[in-house]
């Protein structure tokens, strides 16, 4: 399996310029505004996408400076494999937000519920669809039952 | 911004070998079961993933050959830009399905309700989880209110 190589199709800006006082997660970062800004050549593949009222953000998470494969969460005190929490250490330094989308003027989107740093090279944009993407019958894992709202905390365990 | 490079994590198996009655979506893939087989020096990045029932995986669609950014959805008979469709067709491959989680053994992640198809480099995995995940008051777009259940139907367009 070679590598794979691929080319930001534009960039977040978002009032966190610095990790300090980032939600940890889109859902804790209601009201907290930003736009995306997609390179103009990809204009035409925004065709519809107003019509959704949330869409997923795939994007890259640029100033991740890890390769710890077992670390802990922001949430608990928990050693755990970087595959089973959300954080940006991980192997692949892919990041993915649910986020509201407000509205969109040719190449710049609207959006809000951001949890991403201001200029993260975004990836790719897709629909949040409901059948598709909410799941019943969902076991969270470490996280079940956690109930603190981080919303705004410093997080500093996301850029270790 | 520069190109990013990933290597895969390790790579999916399931029982789609063409894209003959692949589902279009894991959500209409139930029983669809596979495994995940990640590299065994990801082992430890895995734990405490077996407590989740389902988990995102994030994959290169290493069969896609398009650079369309206008095209029709496999659903509807209509024009759209591939950031809001789910098809393989966009700038980045990039592919994302929730998945239910059976149970994991040393590198292998036993999957179900699979829509991908077999050999597909894997490039992250997350966990899903409710409180993150699930959104209320989604505004579905053109596939609002489209109850058809494509299960199992061949889907030509997807590697257009």
């Amino acid at each position: 399996m070679n590598e794979i190589t691929y080319s930001p199709i534009g960039k977040v800006h978002s009032d966190y310029t610095s990790k300090d006082g980032m939600p940890i997660q889109s859902a804790f970062a209601d009201g907290s505004k930003g736009t995306v800004e997609i390179k103009k050549e990809y204009t035409d593949a925004l065709l519809g996408l107003d019509e959704f009222s949330h869409i997923y953000l795939i994007y890259h998470f640029h100033l991740m400076k890890s390769n710890k494969l077992v670390t802990k969460p922001f949430m608990r005190d928990l050693d755990l494999g970087v595959f089973a929490i959300r954080s940006p250490v991980r192997p692949n330094g892919i990041g993915l937000s649910v986020v509201r989308l407000e509205k969109i003027e040719d190449n710049i989107l609207y959006i809000n519920d951001v949890d991403i740093m201001d200029g993260t090279p975004l990836l790719d944009i897709k629909p949040y669809i409901s059948r598709f993407d909410i799941r019943t019958d969902v076991k969270n894992g470490w996280i079940e039952g956690r109930t603190e709202n981080k919303k705004k905390q410093v997080s500093d365990k996301r850029f270790e």
